[in-house]
């Protein structure tokens, strides 16, 4: 039976040989899930870039750009790092590609490049994700993407649910992580709105469009899609 | 009010800024279990080596020697990482000095070089330390030793645990890891041993004397003494 890990930090990556494995980056707040959001609203493909300049760049060669630095929207580019952004029809999207660039999401898409397989992991698109998994059958590591390194509950949560619909078919008890990611989980799917709410980082991003976004980004389910990650681009794998 | 934060793993110190903070180093499995039972059996005080052939070589300078590597006892030291050595009367400790190592508790101390004091915990102290961390009325770091890197449940649990004590006293809130080591030790506190069973750290140590351990190691309060690492030796604050 492969096994169901968790890396809690792009910071302890060293530690984790990925070869061989499935990596699953996660971004609950918010990278991840706008990812998920815009291939579900109809963009191509998405380009993730590490600096902002090489982001803006990409607007030469017809990309819509997306930036944000800590937690908003940065200066001149197309669309923040919010979800609504592919949704709201203030800028069409449909059959447009993306580069993007985010505070903690694209770092960890980069640190993961030796895993045979990069998958792009949100609540919107978990069930998705989970039937991917199984397809695969191999060793899985969950990347969350953290607070500038930091452990974060919300993609620690995201590990969780995963593992949990995961338990049948992959060994989650061989690392404490995974045990603890699971616990956590147990405690916050009654109200995981609520549960959020307390976190250190949720709290940083006290204003109404952030919790509008969070709102969004923990439902299940919602999109039936699993992008991945490969030659530089993020799209829907067949 | 002061804050109380907890890093999950010695790779993810950098992170913090320990200036002007106390760290309370933790290894309950079994370093610093084991130095809070030493000196509350009377060891004058422990010196901590990165290497065995340095922990070794303190013999020559009248130290009792204790390693351990991977669980087991070394080679040609006088003791191991079990508490009950400093207990069972096989080796006379009183007033004796030890030189020690050890997988992962020796590096977290060394790591934590920068803070204004460094405490050494254990759950064997743990109302001990709440009272000296009140009465020092600063910022706390508890520093996880972990598993070779690797986040671990018994050394979160401990966070878990001294934070719960300290809720009145210190801002428990302002991270995401305080707040899951406070949920996991909600989940853990009714049944610790049983919990910590299912841990991958503990079923890597399953044989007797490792459970013997365990179950010593999870008693709270045992001791009422307070071990810093202050000038590369650890003993009894005043």
């Amino acid at each position: 039976m492969p096994t169901l890990d968790i890396c809690f930090s792009p910071e302890l990556l060293p530690l984790y040989n990925l070869k061989g494995k499935v990596a699953v980056v996660v971004d609950v707040l918010r990278a991840t899930s706008s990812i998920v959001t815009a291939l579900a609203a109809g963009v191509a493909h998405l380009v993730p870039f590490s600096e902002l300049d090489e982001c803006r760049a990409m607007a030469a060669q017809g990309y819509l750009t997306a930036a944000e630095r800590d937690g908003r929207q940065a200066e001149g580019v197309d669309l923040g790092n919010s979800p609504f952004g592919y949704l709201d029809g203030q800028v069409a999207v449909q059959g447009r590609t993306v580069a993007l660039t985010t505070t903690n999401g694209t770092h960890a898409l980069h640190l993961s490049a030796a895993a045979d397989e990069i998958v792009v992991g949100a609540f919107l698109n978990l069930g998705a994700v989970a039937n991917h998994l199984r397809l695969l059958n191999k060793d899985v590591v969950v990347v969350c993407a953290g607070w500038k390194g930091h452990f974060c509950l919300e993609d620690t949560l995201f590990g969780g649910a995963l593992a949990a619909r995961l338990q049948a078919d992959f060994d989650t008890t061989a690392s404490d992580a995974t045990l603890a990611a699971l616990d956590l989980w147990a405690a916050a799917e009654p109200d995981l709105g609520g549960y959020l709410l307390r976190s250190a980082h949720v709290r940083r991003l006290n204003h109404l469009e952030a919790h509008q976004d969070m709102a969004f980004c923990i439902r299940q389910d919602e999109y039936d899609l699993v992008p991945v990650f490969k030659n530089g681009r993020i799209q829907i794998t067949d």
